[in-house]
């Protein structure tokens, strides 16, 4: 496991300060104003992410008004008046004005994401979900990588490569929650606001509604969002947090929805509408016998999504090994783009699959006229060149007969293919749509078979099939159930198909367990960040506390020399460190002994102490009490650098008694494994104290070194 | 608190037997089996929730079909022949007949719950709410109850009372998930079918399942299901349990779904459908100006879901008091079925609401016939004289006028009043329903005077109105958000209101919080249950462990004689005895000096011991080593007698250190409250030991001693 990652602290420091606190007068009201701005929080954090999914939405939306009026139109309105002369000539120079384009908008993302914000690549699910489980991965959450996955998802959807925007939507939506909690954007730019949420405990919940707005914003879901942050992320959780991440989730669905709607000039008219519109599917029903037919389906989807997993597993290994420098990452990226651009242009030439307007919709008219004849249009232009919302839903709700077989098989084969490679590139990138947009293909495909099988059925009808596919296969590759089916069922806006894609969802999973790990998981596994699983490792109840534990414990005393405080903290880089009421280091041969553990103290904590310079030159007893309040502890940070310090106060004496927590957790040596995780699983621990049967320390255990055990 | 409540036991007994199993061969092929055990269990439990809900349905179908087939038809018949001579006199006669059928079915139920199961009583969400958070209300999930709650449910709906079916299904749910889990029916019908889920830790977790399943099969809601048990119930969750539920959940809407619609002969068109069934919303939408007009119906719904509450928890408390006597509480239940079948009447001879056919739906035409002219028919039958849910869905779907203002306001005081009273008598009933339909009454007069302020404004649809209202009276009165959104959007098949249902839930719950408590947390603060809320009370950060626990603990040391355990046994009601290695009991006038923690014992342990004489009479060293095996204990049962034991016997020794919890949770003497409550709310502990600084024993917490501090 990698040792960048440090854990959040998500227990509370319960120390003499903390408990005067109660004992102010005003700490009831202090209390209601807090809950008060927790709602305020959630309202602010609802209302931004809706403003990035709104910024993400109009930017795709108006690069690819100018692509298609500003560059191609002109372009094949040269090509029809010269058509008889020069008419492949012509296509090519299309292709290439559409693959420059594409081109240079990668180009922007991969730029932002490898010279600015490298944590923004991929989708960013991998990363909340480390995030709420505990785990302090450098950058995840700050304005930078928002701004960063805000303008490059949106240039890499604009370019067209096999991407979807819902993940980074997501990961946008933690990086508000955090960003919103804590009140300022950077360290230098600190307005203060919100400052009782500056701690890890606190942030870490925001994060969670943050998330779940990011959900609602992108999908219209927001009971979607919500149980997308309980299946997959909330580690630490309850009711009243429930409602929060409801209400942020409802309110960023709400805004979206009012904003879009007044944008695409609906006025007023609230649909329910997320970035991702699937369209409704009307009048559609399912008999009892379809029912096996979906659930192969499903187990369909779990085979191709953990094929999806298997092969992007490798290919990102291949990257992790051979494409590490950052040109070469750039010129990766690059790559991709352009062979997806040209991929499409190929397809397009093969496949010749002109059908007559009317059948299905129609949008863009200019390359229609270039491949087909008038009165018709192309149903490859119709999957590859519009975006990838609007190809799913040309899927799911085009009436029978506007695809060819062979076209949907080619396109669902090369889609695969491109977006296997695509997630993992240097570029923001979410799998949701792409996965669905592969498994609408091959699920169409799949009702066209049925409807040749039955010919004399009515009412089979290939979209269903596109629908259930679409569930299979982003379940096999990401194995959500639960949420997954809320969020399909909010974003089609239908409950029809509740039962069916329930099903689907479950077979796929299970399937795709048997054959490798979630695409998030083989991503989190990769990156060596060490998250902890939900239930302890199998045959481990005979492994015991004294085997987990840390028996060489860095410890101090409760009144130490100020000396003694700045040479350990040089000389370790642990993030905490009990106090025990005795060190016995008469024998320098062994480790030295340890008397009865009386709590621990944070290295944020310490350097804050030395910061204030809290200590004494003299000792007496009778000045006991804080010298530091516990509001100066809030901005504190363990990366910071020490201040220096005198000879002369090296000697000084500190008193850590009020500032350390004073009951901390703790085990006996025989402690099993099993009881060890369920400790910190349940109570988000990040340290756990080891003692003897007379309560004397003997080990610490971290978060990390129980997430060692697989 | 009620002493009469016991804790569940969450926490596994991690004692030697428990390590060893693990070493045997077989254990990984053991694991496996238990898992996929798991799965069949909740199967089962989703099938046979789908039986039960199914049973009820028919029941009631049928009822009313006798009720109007053979009584009523024939008596109308004979009135209409003669209808010029004898017009009221008749009509007494219909009424009459109506309150005796009605009646005797109330008795039924009445009789049923008082005499055999009072515990199925109610709706059952607040003791399936206890059980799930850890209190274990006896016979609250056993065959008796699950069998008086079904039928007698059957018979309150038939009996006309303002009951809902949907509550007792939930309650059913859970007892179906306790029955098949523990795979008996009863002590003496034991086939021994799960033998390894016979702990109180599955069977809560199957429970969870089972009320999952319950809420599935009431409303055709699986995700509403897995929610309503995430935020009402499961008080300790994870991500598998979240799957199995949903797994359950979903089975159980589909084998309901699958079987009604044959019964009803819609042979195998699978439409998405519950017991309840609100209709669909076709064509309907709404602009945001409209949003302001939802947020006050959400104010009033807190507002008289408030009032609900008040009332009903002012009527409980007076009948705890002066109605607890048996007959008392029969003839109470037979008093307010005679008077809801009365006040039916009084409410149609004073409101003469006649509406030419076609205008609504109309169903009962017996009583058309009676009351209104031909071609007419009268609007007060179709609320007050069929089912409740078919009542809803007309106020939700008939066109505008179908019903008169007057007519709507009368009905919703009316019917508030009655299921204010009729909530909490002696009968299976559930709120939902009633409070459904009171909002959707008031909703749609509401939404009448939205139109008759806005005559210019087309699209307002009443409809619209009485969706919001009953969302918001049931909001107002159960306090639940997501999963009640979930809920009504399964419910009525219908995404489109998903937002403003939102907006008006959250309204209705802060407001109905700001003026009373949720109706299940009055029934359960009545009935005294020690229920765990979700946080530690505020202003408890002072409180110590040393002030929370008992000092006066009845402890054993490992190595003990068969007598002193009886002695123990007999003079203590004590579910635990802490073991120490040493009790100093020197000086008779102090609590004796215990010595170092080494662990816990359980009775139902030591009474299973004594039952296997497991005990020997030399005491020698090296013959350590358990002489029961671990599956013995788990049909071990606290509230056993023990068995009698000769003189010799009890100067035999007991060597308990195989069976003990070899390392239980300790909190030092200054742990605060909210720690302490962290602690039992996070792993689901029941005791807690409190050792001194040297680790030795000190006091004792229960779960009860926790929950004592609100
Ligand atoms: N005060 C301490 N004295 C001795 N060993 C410690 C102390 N704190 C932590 N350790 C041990 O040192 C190892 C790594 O140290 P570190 O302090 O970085 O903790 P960590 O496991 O990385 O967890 P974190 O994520 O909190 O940093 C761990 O195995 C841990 O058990
Ligand atoms: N072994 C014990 N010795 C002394 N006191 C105990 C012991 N076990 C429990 N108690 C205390 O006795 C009181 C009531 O006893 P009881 O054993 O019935 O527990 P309880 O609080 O009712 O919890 P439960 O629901 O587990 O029965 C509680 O205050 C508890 O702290
Ligand atoms: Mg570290
Ligand atoms: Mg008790």
């Amino acid at each position: 496991l990698s040792s960048k990652f440090e854990s959040l602290n998500y227990e509370i420091c319960e120390n003499q300060l903390y408990r005067d606190a109660e004992l102010k007068s005003g700490h009831q009201i202090n209390l209601r104003r807090i809950q008060l701005n927790r709602w305020i929080a959630c309202f602010l954090i609802g209302i931004c992410t809706a403003a990035s999914g709104i910024v993400i939405d109009i930017l795709v939306h108006k690069s690819a008004d100018i692509k298609f009026r500003f560059i191609l139109q002109p372009l094949v309105d040269r090509c029809d008046e010269g058509a008889d002369t020069s008419g492949t000539g012509c296509m090519w120079l299309v292709q290439l004005a559409w693959m420059a384009y594409n081109c240079s908008m990668v180009f922007l993302a991969a730029c932002l994401v490898i010279f600015w914000s490298p944590i923004a690549a991929g989708s960013g699910i991998p990363q909340i979900k480390c995030f709420l489980n505990g785990i302090h991965i450098p950058e995840v959450v700050n304005f930078k990588t928002l701004f960063v996955k805000v303008f490059g998802v949106s240039a890499a959807v604009a370019g067209g490569l096999c991407a979807g925007k819902e993940g980074p939507m997501i990961h946008s939506g933690g990086a508000i929650g955090a960003l919103i909690s804590q009140g300022k954007v950077h360290k230098k730019c600190d307005p203060g606001f919100f400052r009782e949420f500056r701690n890890d405990r606190e942030k870490r919940d925001f994060v969670s509604a943050g998330a779940a707005a990011g959900v609602a914003a992108a999908f219209g879901a927001p009971i979607g969002g919500v149980l997308f942050a309980i299946e997959e992320g909330a580690s630490f959780w309850n009711q009243a947090l429930t409602w929060r991440m409801f209400f942020s989730a409802m309110i960023a669905s709400f805004s979206l929805n009012a904003t879009l709607t007044y944008y695409f000039h609906q006025g007023g008219l609230l649909s329910w509408n997320g970035l991702a519109n699937f369209g409704v599917f009307e009048n559609k029903t399912y008999t009892i016998w379809e029912i096996p037919l979906f659930l192969l389906i499903g187990v369909i989807g779990g085979c191709t999504g953990a094929l999806f997993n298997i092969l992007n597993f490798k290919i990102s290994e291949f990257r992790k090994k051979f494409v590490s420098n950052k040109w070469q990452r750039l010129l990766e990226a690059l790559l991709v783009a352009a062979v997806s651009a040209f991929a499409g242009f190929v397809f397009l030439l093969v496949v010749d699959d002109c059908v007559p307007i009317g059948l299905g919709m129609n949008k863009t008219e200019g390359f229609n006229r270039l491949y087909c004849k008038k009165g018709e249009y192309s149903a490859v232009v119709n999957l590859f060149f519009v975006n990838p919302e609007e190809a799913v839903r040309n899927l799911f709700h085009s009436p029978i007969g506007s695809y060819k077989p062979s076209t949907l098989l080619m396109f669902s084969i090369l889609y695969f293919v491109l977006s296997v490679w695509t997630f993992g590139l240097a570029v923001p990138s979410g799998v949701f749509i792409p996965a669905l947009l592969t498994g609408a293909a091959w699920g169409r495909l799949y009702g066209l078979g049925v409807e040749k099988l039955f010919p004399n059925i009515t009412g089979i009808d290939p979209g269903k099939y596109a629908l259930m596919g679409a569930a299979a296969q982003l379940g096999g590759v990401v194995r959500m159930t639960i949420s997954l089916t809320a969020i399909l069922l909010e974003a089609t806006k239908d409950m029809t198909f509740g039962l069916p894609i329930m099903l689907v969802l479950m077979i796929a999973k299970w399937v795709g367990d048997f054959l490798s790990e979630g695409l998030y998981d083989l991503c989190i596994e990769l990156s060596e960040v060490p998250l902890l699983g939900w239930n302890a490792p199998k045959m481990a109840r005979n492994i015991t506390a004294s085997t987990v534990m840390r028996p060489d414990i860095v410890a101090m005393e409760k009144r130490v020399r100020v000396g003694r405080v700045l040479e350990i903290l040089s000389a370790t880089s642990h993030q905490a460190f009990p106090l025990v009421d005795r060190i016995d280091e008469s024998d320098v041969s062994r480790l030295p002994d340890y008397g009865r553990l009386e709590g621990y103290i944070l290295r944020s904590q310490l350097l804050t102490l030395l910061k204030k310079r809290a200590y004494r030159y003299e000792w007496e007893e009778d000045l006991v009490g804080s010298m530091v309040s516990e509001d100066e502890f809030l901005d504190a940070d363990c990366r910071e650098s020490q201040t220096p310090v005198s000879e002369e106060d090296e000697q000084a004496w500190v008193d850590l008694s009020p500032y350390m927590h004073a009951h901390p957790h703790r085990v006996p040596l025989n402690a099993s494994l099993p009881f060890i995780y369920r400790l910190f699983r349940g109570l988000g621990l990040r340290y756990l104290m080891v003692v003897n049967e007379d309560n004397r320390l003997r080990g610490i255990i971290t978060r990390k070194d129980v997430a060692r055990f697989k």
